[in-house]
């Protein structure tokens, strides 16, 4: 069992400056979240793209910022629980909650922080009617290891980054890859739609466009995939493979968040924000993007906020009884659980007479 | 009369990043403040003083902060009075408030929103009976031009490095200065410290130490002082003088804003933070360390979200029945009034088919 004081759900950037927030408070945090890496959408998503509404930060990659938040709290030791997804919450005889991920590790806490950006993304499945029966026994929406496709014939669908990436890589890997996508046009950085480009022309990726995979056969195991072009005239292709890889983007879900017995509004938390980002559930908070109020803007900025105003109310159930008297950083200076403390260079105090 | 869409009293960060989130809305600026130059206390007070707790920033002096804060605002083209301390705030017919300085300056907009920190900074007074007679006749509590200085006998009172700096670059100008401090120690920087006491030694400065002016005398103009020591075995010192110092730091005062008919509460703004960070007055706002409410941090994190938030509801009341559809800086890019555009580079589409 893990045991911590703030268990934060969501490793995104506003999980992240939780565990600075509480840090200054003297409160250890751990996370859960279901990628593998923290930083939520802007490392998974978008870590090469400018943010430009950060505060003080004229421009900023989206995978810097995660960085420079890693940074940040590195003092404060945070516990993480990666590529693992939470399940179930369950409240405790003595008021504290444990919550069971997806694998089955245990975490009990007596504040529970939902941090969960726009829920947990999960890949989005072409409507081809047998998928489901394939998962895992051929279908596969994301390459977690490129050597499981060593020497086998490879489908790939999409037409972005991800598919062009893979198809390139896997040119190399596979024995055989092919690369569907309905339209003529790929949607990528210009160097990777060059090289598929010229990878197609030297047949080692073998391009279907204007088109898409339709339908699946194999009897255990996937063993072949009908390409049905746009063009009516052009017919379908009947192509032997082993496995089939439709990278079409992932999409937000609350998930299993939406079974633990909260106020739920349009796909989002609601939470007190006239007082402590508090859900109907006490000592369960909502932060960031995953959680509604009335103004609600949803910007990186507005979690950071929630965090350490939500902070301040945890203070009070972990260590109740007990005033926190705030101190600037800039006057006492951050002390890290790890040891290290940084603080302004003190004025010189010296007789001059 | 400056007419602006959104007035802004205090240039502190908050004050400043309001700029920013009214800028994406389209929103133009202009900005108040009593001081010369922007940036608030974090410019006045703590410039070289690293903070740790603005997101993202492991470490940043406030003066950094200040200048990242004034390049993210730059395509915004926001105004300035600087220098001038807002006085008046009178409602128009139509709505919209005059805010006059007290040098008669008079701006026009249809929402006021007060990011005045802590309040205007005012010098801390020594409490000299007759000081106010000499104020402008001798007496001055900071020193805006140094030539006023030259060839006269100056006194300074304080211990900090305003007196100690003053004190040495004085030594130059003035015919005689004297450096009067109630304790035997000095709090400043170690080379002001040492550069003091080598000119002490030359005779340059004369140093009263553990000891405090307690009387002036004059007629018009201030004649002369009175030094009296800490230890009355060592009696009082008559010194003929023009100019007398006192620089004994500055202590907010939230000033002639609190007669403009604000809820005030423990020297600060009350503001409705379950929806908008408005006052009691429709139109006029009030965020950052001025405004109160439960559960308030007086972080300057708060103000930045504070800013974005108010300012959705400033664009309500500028552009009344109009639906503004926010759009992520990442994917929607930044847009200066100044014609500059900020913007992630775009997917590449194209053909390799």
């Amino acid at each position: 069992m893990i045991q911590t004081d703030i268990l934060i759900i969501g490793a995104g950037p506003t999980g992240l400056f939780t565990v600075f927030e509480a840090g200054l408070l003297k409160l250890k945090c751990h996370l859960i979240d279901a990628l593998p890496q923290p930083g939520g959408q802007c490392s998974e998503i978008y870590p090469k793209k400018p943010i430009y509404d950060i505060p003080a930060f004229p421009e900023i990659l989206a995978g810097d910022l995660v960085d420079n938040l890693m940074q940040q709290i590195k003092p404060f030791e945070p516990g993480f629980t990666m590529g693992e997804r939470a399940e179930t919450l369950d409240k405790q005889d003595d008021g504290s909650y444990i919550v069971t991920t997806n694998k089955g590790t245990k975490h009990q806490a007596p504040v529970v922080v939902i941090a969960g950006g726009l829920g947990s993304f999960e890949p989005r499945k072409p409507p081809i009617e047998n998928i489901l029966d394939f998962e895992d026994k051929g279908v596969a929406y994301m390459i977690k290891d490129p050597e499981v496709h060593r020497d086998k014939k490879v489908v790939i669908a999409g037409g972005g980054d991800s598919a062009l990436d893979w198809a390139i890589f896997l040119a190399d890997v596979a024995a055989e890859v092919s690369l569907v996508h309905r339209r003529n046009e790929f949607r990528g950085a210009l160097d990777s739609v060059e090289k598929a480009s010229e990878l197609a022309k030297l047949g080692k990726i073998k391009l279907f466009t204007e088109a898409e995979v339709r339908k699946l056969y194999g009897d255990e195991h996937l063993e072949a995939v009908v390409i049905k072009y746009n063009d009516s005239a052009k017919g379908e292709t009947y192509l032997e493979v082993d496995n089939f890889i439709p990278l079409f983007g992932l999409s937000p879900k609350l998930g299993p968040i939406g079974d633990w017995g909260l106020d739920i509004a349009k796909n989002a938390i609601k939470v007190n924000n006239a007082k402590d980002y508090q859900t109907n559930i006490p000592g369960v908070f909502a932060i960031g993007d995953v959680n509604t109020y009335e103004g609600k803007l949803k910007l990186i900025l507005s979690g950071f906020h929630e965090a350490a105003v939500m902070c301040q109310y945890a203070y009070q159930i972990i260590n109740p009884g007990k005033r926190y008297v705030m101190k600037y950083t800039t006057v006492g200076g951050v002390e890290g659980f790890d040891g290290t403390k940084k603080e302004a260079k003190k004025e010189v105090v010296q007789s001059i007479a």
